[in-house]
């Protein structure tokens, strides 16, 4: 049993081979939490439906949201603009739900500067972090496809995300997979004991009087 | 695995019939944290030894330290001082210990208040709250032994101390011991996680650079 509140908007980084994706998606597949579905000005492949996998935007008017201060984050990537809506994640937020984005530093730098107090009362922000260096250049290397050139530029990228932990308020220092998710289930659940997102009307109800 | 840091102080309050007494000696006997030693007046009891149950003071001794400012939280019970020492809670957590303090509303209002350094970095505090109205007075009714006055002057005591709720972090709104024992061990999990308490000299080891 837990209190009726409002929900958690659950920020998510790490570099490369420290399994934050796994994390998002093994929680949002449990039902756990929700993704929030991201705005792009790239054309939809076979078999993605507008409003479910994407909400798939002119670049036009991706950018006429841009100026009007309609996203939380956004960025350009590779000629294409992806974003999130402010609106898209804080009707999720009053509903209850709890939202999870897997986004770079970058991004996570933009949510957190947000002002709206919807957002600013749901913001948790949690950089995961590979093991020792070694582990991390295994993880990297992958399949062993890969040539030392591409796995050096990985390293050298994971190196320079993983510079900006600080500015999280928690970390996970990845071990195993099933610790981790332990882990990371538990920060959820603890989060969600949080008082300040506890619903006032709610409130009473709780105090028994 | 996780990362060196300084330890959290857990202030965990509630009234009786919440569970929070069970919940703190579970966690303390399952070694994740100890409880700090008090301070009391009262003379030992059988088997009581000093320095490990309590630190036993003379009321002179005692109330000198208070006018010192050397306790965290102090109260007056039944003609008896009882009290935390900040510096035995300091030297806990500096030494990367958590500590676990079982407190009323009123000390853990003077914790929170505390302004040392030390101290605000590691205090979390966490209200439990037991469940609806029936099932608190059943738990107060107890062993069915006590006068209708009794259990009436228990309930009271109980909804005018859950009103403090709100001053707190974290609320755990109690349901089976195994749930709520469950939730208690996430919190200590993600408050661990804690970048503010990760030490610096630690840090850049974490970022592997």
């Amino acid at each position: 049993m837990s209190a009726p509140r409002t929900g958690m908007l659950l920020v998510v980084s790490g570099p490369s081979g420290s399994g934050k994706t796994t994390l998002c998606r093994r929680l949002a597949d449990s039902g756990e939490v929700r993704y929030s579905i991201s705005c792009t000005t790239r054309p939809p492949r076979p078999g993605e439906v507008n409003g479910r996998d994407y909400h798939f935007l002119t670049r036009e008017e991706f950018e006429r949201r841009i100026v009007a201060g309609d996203f939380l984050e956004h960025a350009e990537v590779h000629g294409n603009l992806y974003g999130s809506l402010k609106s898209e994640v804080i009707s999720r937020l009053a509903a209850g739900a709890d939202v999870v984005m897997d986004i770079d530093v970058q991004g996570a730098a933009q949510v957190r500067s947000c002002v709206d107090p919807e957002i600013r009362n749901a913001f948790v922000d949690l950089f995961v972090m590979p093991p020792g260096e070694a582990e991390l250049l295994e993880r990297l290397s992958g399949r062993g496809t890969d040539s030392d050139e591409v796995i050096s530029l990985r390293m050298a990228n994971a190196l320079e995300e993983m510079r900006h932990w600080p500015s999280y308020t928690y970390v996970l220092l990845s071990s195993t997979r099933e610790e981790d998710y332990s882990r990371f289930l538990s920060l959820v659940i603890c989060e969600r004991m949080r008082v300040a997102r506890i619903r006032s009307a709610d409130a009473a109800g709780l105090a028994v009087v």
